[in-house]
């Protein structure tokens, strides 16, 4: 199954440049098990589905650190029909990461680290084919008892909590619910020190 | 139908406020013909799908005219189940819009405005339900014709060229494929004055 990440780091400061660059070093540990491209809009990771979302945190969370009111915003994809396969997604920790297994998500967050950065989330959850809906209220139903569930906005589910928990929630939601093998997509929003409190 | 959009604007600059602020008093002559509400992470549209995509793109402009790199992030949705109906969302307006009608959406492009403004854009479009990959597969070949089209890239396509046209080709996705009445969703990020080039 293909799966992977377009995202975007945006610190809002003069210093921007450079916050991205240290940030994204985040990820040079992980560079021999995934795939990584950048462009002028947006950084891609391809690679296993438990691999996607901490590499994702540690990115984010670097930034957070400095203190700069930073936000995150990614578009996740697994089992895209239109994509071609890539050996790098297919290794034993996706396959044993529990895409499809809905008892997976309480055990993905109670593995959260604590992080101690504070975070604010909003995602939206998109299984493509049959049964969005009723895959989409389940997770709905599943965030409320999450511990970071903020509350159900037009379009989107908002979440606050440690950066470690808002990560685990989101990735639990993209690899529990929609078919196992399905085409699903999350709409990711993460936000760090903003004045507005 | 119910319609709206999330968007955020980020302006990777210390004066970060000021020019959110500033680009948001785009919406003032629209503010009675939409629903418009604010929190610490986005800003919320709901309105006729006619009107959604000229109010961000004159929002993102107003921004990207200050020379500062500035990035908009949008969660845009038409016809959501889980949503509420909106009598702001039924106008003349909305229906004449053209939803479902695909020739609609060359005249959308054809009438986008000239801002010689430079932007590049990076989008999915999310046909839930039945017949999602077909659709995608429809406005990725009208998007190889819009003049602004840049290339393919994993999870998403992305163009290029004046912010009017880029705004006009998302909008005519949006607008123009998935069903009439159907539930579908955008996943768009438009950026200006990259030091990436």
């Amino acid at each position: 199954m293909f799966s992977g990440i377009q995202f975007s780091l945006y610190p809002m400061t003069d210093d921007f440049v450079g916050i991205i660059l240290d940030a994204v070093s985040a990820l040079d540990d992980r560079r021999d098990r995934l795939r990584i491209e950048t462009d002028n809009i947006s950084t891609l990771i391809v690679g296993p589905p438990d691999m996607l979302f901490p590499a994702m945190r540690d990115v984010f969370l670097r930034a957070a650190r400095t203190g700069h009111h930073v936000v995150l915003s990614a578009t996740v994809s697994r089992g895209c029909p239109g994509e071609p396969d890539d050996p790098i997604c297919t290794g034993t920790a996706g396959a044993a990461g529990g895409i499809g297994d809905r008892d997976q998500a309480k055990a993905l967050l109670a593995d959260a680290p604590a992080t101690g950065q504070p975070a604010v989330a909003q995602f939206s959850l998109y299984p493509l084919g049959a049964d969005a809906m009723p895959n989409i209220y389940a997770c709905i139903d599943f965030l409320k008892t999450s511990g970071v569930f903020d509350r159900s906005k037009h379009f989107c589910t908002k979440l606050a909590g440690d950066t470690g928990a808002v990560f685990a929630a989101v990735e639990a939601s993209f690899r529990c619910f929609g078919a196992p093998d399905g085409h699903v997509t999350v709409d990711l929003t993460v936000s760090a020190n903003s004045p507005s409190g």
